[in-house]
């Protein structure tokens, strides 16, 4: 039987999605969690592999097992074997086509920032601390121009795995509530650190440290153009969809 | 010279505000960095005695320094002696008479729940879990008969600091956003646990697990009808007025 999960986590003490031998990783953990169940290894595929420190809330997963779970069962069965960083919101039987990586059509991810001159130390392990003043029209104007099909070389790294970098980004849109902002992007799929390096861009831009147009620094493909990445903390997947 | 700081903290990692010899403590951070700036010790006075786990965001603390410091010099100097877990908001000089405590007119406490079947692991530091379905009248019905003034007796425990267990609240109302509910309680002044005591009663009330109404459980002075009370960590000092 194929299932599906929907699961979140509070990445702070994981060393992102990917299994890495015994260090802890989300796989890891729910790679165990339910050989414990199946009594025998499980391989688990996540839709989205994100990095070290980076959050989730609506991460979905897949996997084979032998017997017949009812969908809130198998839920309990993995929550009392997970720690409690991370939490399955759902369970339920799929398609044998059905493959959580390969089957994802958009993702959205929400990127936290802090934006004032003293960090709130209960936003902390969930949002990025920025205490520069922020031109919001500027920062939803150059966040439109991330939207469509291009080419996202100057915000990722080399990556053997990709054939190309050409992404195709759908929605940009951002919220505040007091002094934290929410951005968040949605695509049919994110290089590595491509929302991290899109966040640390749009800020540089938004203080006039680049000299260029966010048009202008996509077509540059200058990856050194852009210093660093925004921290993994204030990074969360919130959705997939199928 | 006397100052008036308005101060931010996540009480995770302390046994709550009022020194405890070397243990952990707010006032005991906020006493140490002072020192360093004073070069002798600093006798420090908080708003509201906060306990071991709860935290705030608007707790006021007041102090005299020797020396006639700018109040962003004082607020930076203090952050940079001070954890990241405890951070100053704000600094200024004020009156003599000014006395954190006993200047303080009314506090705002904010408790949070998260009402769904599982917990969403980013909130699980700064919410309690409440897995059961709530009836939002009876909840905005029972936390409004809480207002006004009453004997808390019902509410507390034997505290030999106290006289008398009369206080009054002025406001009670609460806040959804999707599953995270949020309870706000102002008045004058609290007794000890008398916030969390009041969440748990308003919840084991919705739940028709105290058989009986508000108003006759608070005249009831019995302490033992109401189990426990509700987890530190969903409890935050919001605010004090002077």
């Amino acid at each position: 039987m194929n299932y599906k999960i929907t699961i979140a986590y509070d990445g702070t003490n994981y060393r992102g999605w990917q299994m890495q031998g015994e260090h802890p990783t989300i796989q890891l953990a729910i790679s165990q969690a339910l050989a414990k169940l199946e009594g025998a290894p499980v391989t688990v595929h996540g839709a989205g592999r994100t990095d070290s420190g980076v959050h989730a809330e609506g991460q979905v997963a897949s996997f084979h097992l032998s017997k017949d779970w009812d969908g809130k069962a198998l839920r309990k069965a993995l929550n009392g074997n997970l720690p409690s960083d991370i939490r399955v919101y759902s369970a339920e039987q799929v398609d044998d086509e059905f493959h959580a990586r390969f089957s994802a059509k958009r993702k959205t991810y929400r990127y936290q920032i802090y934006n004032a001159e003293v960090m709130n130390p209960l936003l902390a392990r969930y949002a990025w601390h920025f205490a520069y003043a922020l031109n919001p029209e500027k920062l939803t104007h150059d966040g439109q121009a991330l939207c469509g099909t291009h080419d996202f070389t100057t915000f990722t790294v080399a990556d053997c795995e990709t054939n190309t970098n050409v992404r195709t980004i759908t929605d940009f849109f951002w919220k505040q509530s007091n002094s934290l902002l929410q951005l968040y992007f949605r695509g049919e799929g994110f290089l590595r650190y491509q929302v991290r390096t899109m966040v640390i861009a749009l800020l540089e831009l938004n203080r006039g440290r680049i000299a260029m147009t966010m048009p202008e620094l996509i077509r540059s493909q200058k990856r050194e153009l852009i210093r660093g990445s925004a921290p993994a903390k204030g990074l969360t997947l919130l959705a997939v969809e199928y």
